[in-house]
């Protein structure tokens, strides 16, 4: 006897789809199977049971600069779950000189007892730490307490490695069996692009997208592959947003090298049109949107294994902090995007044709699980986290920030019709959304450790 | 209460490995758990349960030319079933002027009532059936009986389709939304080399490989693409041989045309070296072996994606029907190869760092499986066929004609060490393998009618 | 004290360019140099002095059919000196069972005493002499006379190869160091489309060009490619069409393979939409018109080495021959460009910033001097023949029938402005055309031996 | 009357070869011709008459360090002259805080008076210069003074522009149609590794190549390219040394993006395993010698035109300085080759069936010329500079520094046996070289004013 069954649901994993149910027991699931019973039971009848989606990549209460992203560990998670995800992968951030566990323990303390779902955390490794050889021989601290993966800035002052420490951060990375995930733009470039075009007095939204061109992250995804093949490092490329990034990232490949590529839902469905439009600057985020052109290639490149993730860089500020700034330097980046990932990926990807079935779940789930070390997620099988979302592919919605739980006043998807969404979601056996609602309490969510295989 | 549990095993599947029970009630797989109970139960610990394998390629008691491969519909398949692969496909080769439905109850009569495991069947189009509308006009009907693919030769006589007719016969096959299987070599040139080895004197085995080089079957693949693209035809290419044919089917992918490519394991392990050898007349195959250079480029192409599928074309002759020919054109071509695959694929793949172990499992079971319309196979999921396979990774197994169960007194593994092999094998719930010994009768298989989604 | 002088001209070669006087002593360059006196002194100020362009794929007086070309060896050279064009090779084509010899022997008599120019010819090899070693064995007597390069069919009936007949024609041609030009189009395949577009009642122009897919060509084109790479044979392919022909040529080059490429005005300044206007018949050649996109491939291959010659394959039909067909099948095939080649060139590449000065004397008249064996043409320095045209770039040229010597009543270049024409032209020393005006004789050009080094 | 014939030459151009006469009056090539009288004849018979070589990458007495290279303005030019080079372009390296003006003066000051040959320059922009948009405003003051071309380095200290000041520089040269040429290493990346290198006490000349692999040659080269799309430049890369920078280079061309690349004759002929040989530390240059496979990639660019120039990057320092240091880091870095470049090229590469003579000549000559603005030299026509060399494709060569007339005492050509050696030098009609001998004066060439078109 279960605790509980979805019953009769289509069971997607990336091996195939069967009909039947999945039965939980306490956090796990316990069987799949037909006709099994339990405590409570869920018809899952016409719809989907997908695993938990993760979401690698968000930035909650994030300081940036003066402003903080306005969802919070309990807001965004709450966010998430309502729309599939039940594991998030946020980042530590320290401070200069402060030491890497210190402000993993601060990051911690933030997140332990309000988030709604589970959570990891990557270390950021800035400039100050790069440079020190015994701030990097912490390493092995860092990823003994669960984090085996560090972020790494091509840009953004002082979080901005050079070649020479990105080369000593990724060895020092690999050398501890962990992954680094790199934010690759060429921020000296890009930085000199906007204060030109501001000394042009080029101040509107657009400029943010015209002075971080493609080229210019291309060049970065370039640079940081060949360095890492000098490190002799695995890499992961968060937010690939254009079609000159991916072709980089599809020669290092072919040639055999162990890079992940990341795109996220903004790029395969906004285009930098958006940053013209009525409200220009709500769409600002690095790398900014891009072209029509590059989404069918970040399309191709999702379905056809070029790029491994579908995550959101979610960073959420609301329309007020987003407006009425002198020009588009002083505009928090970011846009929020961790509640609809799996719908539109399923409207947009699936039944567009783009995406099977199985390789949503892949690029949404499995993958993200593997690539960061998430032992337990990403898989509907026995022993696993009973971390399931019951995902109705009839059910209306209409995009917008009243219909999502995200913690800002606007979406980048306004007036979106997605066809499937989320009806239920389980997070370690515990029904979190039901019917749709929010069900779940603040503090279920636990840090997760992880361990790459 | 299950009829069997596989207990403890370490599950693998494309979406990951867990570790628990596999339950089976009657002929399906009934839940994956922890603790389930069985009448039966299995101790897999330290074993691998894999789906059982699907073999989409094997010439069973085919005719070829005097000569009759030398593994019968029961022989063939208890060897199957012993190296752990659950489901072949054989092919109908209908005569001239013999209607499609005719040889394929012929061909079952063949196998039904022998066949040890469960199988399919191919539909060979050949030029006279190619060349009749009417023909083609019956490929819904052969269909409509669960035979949703279709085999096309671009050598071999009669078999051979010219441009034309190969045109037509695949988009007659991709109006049913079947799937064409093309052997991609240029027939009419190889026989022109062949007659110029012949008269210059070379009847010596290696002419075999020298008449029939890498880039003749270049050619072929690359022409069966194009006029599949015209066709507007999804296309499998059997048996990829070399680095210059997985380089066009490459090409073909990145333009994002429905090709998949198969290779099968002589052409990762062995050279065409081996027709120089003391019985190089027993490797005559073809396409036939290749290079070092081409095996790096094949196991690269089955690792990163380029090719979704290991078969064997497994065609056996005996030593004797090999030997003492006048010269190699009269050596009837193809090796055995269908037991070992698994094993092969796991001591040369697996434990060399050369395909994961979800990999292995999605190019042995899942992607045939998924290819090919067996909706029941190639998956560990409720509801599926019980064929499981309990692989033991520490067996040790030294390959020779005297340890393998197909009908023929060689091997071109000879010696080859191996570490792993099948334990036990199910077929639809029943064990056909228990320790390594055949313990099935003749006829359990059945034919599986196949649809493609 | 020189003949001729032509002085204060720039003078163009591949090498560059230089302002001075090109001095001509009977039928050759004497001196190149500065203030060269003459008994004749043609002032050049203001205008390029060009070698005399080479087309070496024109096809005068050609039966297609029931219709024969309406160019005849007088008028056709006579076009082309006009348009700066002082060689052109033309075409012998064997009838079934006609000896080489006596087919170029006739084909001789046809030109010799007519032509304005001078002229070489290639000998076409068609299916009945290649299939016949002792055919085959007569091409060192044809080379010996003067004719180092053979075309060869990939389409056309009695013309086609097949692959066997193929290899064996492009063997025999590289064994005697001679030179294969071929034709490449699928042409069974296209016969099919053909015959299917007929059974639609698809009769009009545009059905032509849809019959004749893009991809057909790229399919032959690799093929050929392939095929020579296997005969060990240098290979030139004529009328490269389209941006998939294009890429396969240069993978070839890539792999260090000697295959040249040549493309047409035609391809470069037209489209298929041609063939829906009021007119569209007259549009009918093959390979068809394509799409602006391959004009662009075109173009950039032309520029950066991916192809190497511009040629016209001049093959005109009067308005009325072209009209009145029940269907687009009968339409005999061609298009009139050997005039405007140049002036062509000049407009839309050089002046357009798509080929350099220097890039359009190496194709229309360096490079084809060079791969084609004419050791005295297409460059200018002493010694060479005084193949000359003093090139005016200011020269307005409204094209039309009317004002082009062309016999053939319409121009597909119809309306197009022209800056550039040429002046005056020497061949071999002697003015055939002064201030735009055909001032030559009927059979002054000569047969020209030629021989590849 | 000419002043001076070389009469009955085989005189090669990248148009074509003629036998024939030159014939110069003063200082340029009046005439060519059949049978020119000259108050002076020189008999080429059985020699080749080709432009005089330009090498546009040479370093003559240069400041490295505390070293200077051995070869000043008078040996440099010497040795260049009888290897057949009649224009050399070397380098003005300003200090900080020097005005590019006066640096300009002061490098004329060093060599006017003493070189053998006509020169130019290459005036430096250095980090102090490229930061400061007052210098760069001066840029076309240096233009305008006929040095349109800007060396540009991605390593070497001061020398080294990071990526903001690379896009500055970049796109202040392309503003003043000028060119810029890029030493491409990764220079700070070299630096860490050498670091490292001795570190762990590693200080033989091996490490040299070590600590500068070919990936982050590569690396800067893709990173130059991408930078320079976006200044919109064009771009010249000196020195490319491995076959991963070719490839780099040929994915910009086939982009259509107008980079130019050089490779030198040490890469062509020589590897690093000269590093572990008996006087490893001579063979130190940057980038450093390399494998064989990287030497068939370079032939083969140069050959199909990947790369356009040869140059040599000529810069030698003697044994004793080479020799004697406590590691690799200190040994002043260069190699000799301005002397045998032009044989080497005939040798290794025309006879080896690696270039055409044609080619040879637009490598070493026609190209260099072409593309840094030297619009009288590099090519034979009158009006041309009468630089010449009479190349006597039968001498025989064995080199050494004893042979050579380089102020050197090595070449690491040592022992290498040529076939083919300059026998007569002109430079502006002036025997500079006569039967192998120098027989010039110091301070016959000039500066030459550069002018890009």
């Amino acid at each position: 006897m279960m605790d509980v069954v979805i019953r009769n649901g289509r069971v997607v994993t990336p091996g195939g789809v069967f009909e039947g149910d999945v039965g939980i027991v306490e956090e796990r699931i316990a069987a799949l199977g037909e006709g099994l019973r339990g405590n409570a039971e869920i018809d899952a009848t016409g719809c989907y049971v997908l695993p938990g989606a993760i979401d690698p990549h968000v930035h909650l209460q994030m300081w940036a600069g003066d402003y903080r992203s306005s969802d919070d560990f309990a807001s965004g998670t709450i966010a998430a779950a309502c729309g599939g995800t039940t594991t998030v992968i946020d980042f530590v951030e320290p401070a200069d000189a402060e030491p890497l566990l210190s402000a993993l323990a601060a990051r911690r303390a933030e997140a332990d007892g309000r988030v709604a779902i589970d959570y990891g955390l990557h270390m950021t490794i800035d400039a100050w730490h790069a440079a020190r050889p015994e701030e990097l021989a912490s390493l092995p601290e860092v990823v003994a307490v669960g984090v085996p993966s560090f972020k790494i800035y091509q840009a953004y002052g002082r979080l901005r490695l050079d070649d020479v420490l990105l080369h000593r951060a990724l060895r020092a990375v690999a050398l501890v069996g962990a992954l680094p995930i790199v934010h690759s733009e060429n921020g000296p470039l890009c930085e000199e692009l906007r204060a030109e075009a501001l000394a042009h007095g080029h101040i509107d939204p657009c400029y943010h997208a015209l002075t971080r061109p493609a080229r210019q992250e291309a060049e970065a995804v370039n640079r940081v592959i060949d360095i890492a093949a000098l490190a002799e490092s695995p890499l992961y490329i968060v937010h690939v947003s254009c079609a000159d990034a991916v072709a980089r990232v599809e020669s290092a490949r072919k040639r055999g090298e162990p890079v992940y590529g990341e795109t996220c839902p903004q790029y395969l469905t906004l285009t930098a049109d958006a940053l013209d439009g009525p409200h220009g600057e709500r769409f600002i985020c690095a790398p900014p949107l891009r072209s029509h052109a590059d989404q069918g290639a970040l399309w191709a490149a999702l379905a056809g294994g070029a790029l491994d993730v579908l995550a959101t860089d979610h960073c959420p500020f609301t329309a007020d902090e987003k407006a009425g700034h002198l020009d588009f330097t002083t505009i928090p980046g970011g846009l929020p995007s961790v509640e609809a990932r799996l719908s539109l990926a399923y409207t947009l990807g699936v039944r567009a044709g783009k995406l099977s079935l199985e390789r949503r779940v892949e690029v949404c789930c499995t993958a993200p699980a593997r690539i960061f070390g998430l032992a337990r997620k990403g898989h509907i099988a026995p022993g696993f986290d009973a971390d399931l979302v019951v995902f109705d592919p009839e059910a209306e919605v209409l995009l917008s920030a009243d219909v999502l739980h995200e913690q800002v006043d606007w979406t980048p998807y306004e007036g979106t019709s997605l066809s499937g969404w989320p009806r239920h979601v389980f997070s370690r056996g515990r029904p979190i959304v039901r019917d749709g609602d929010y069900v779940g309490q603040p503090g279920w969510g636990r840090f997760v450790f992880r361990e790459r295989r």
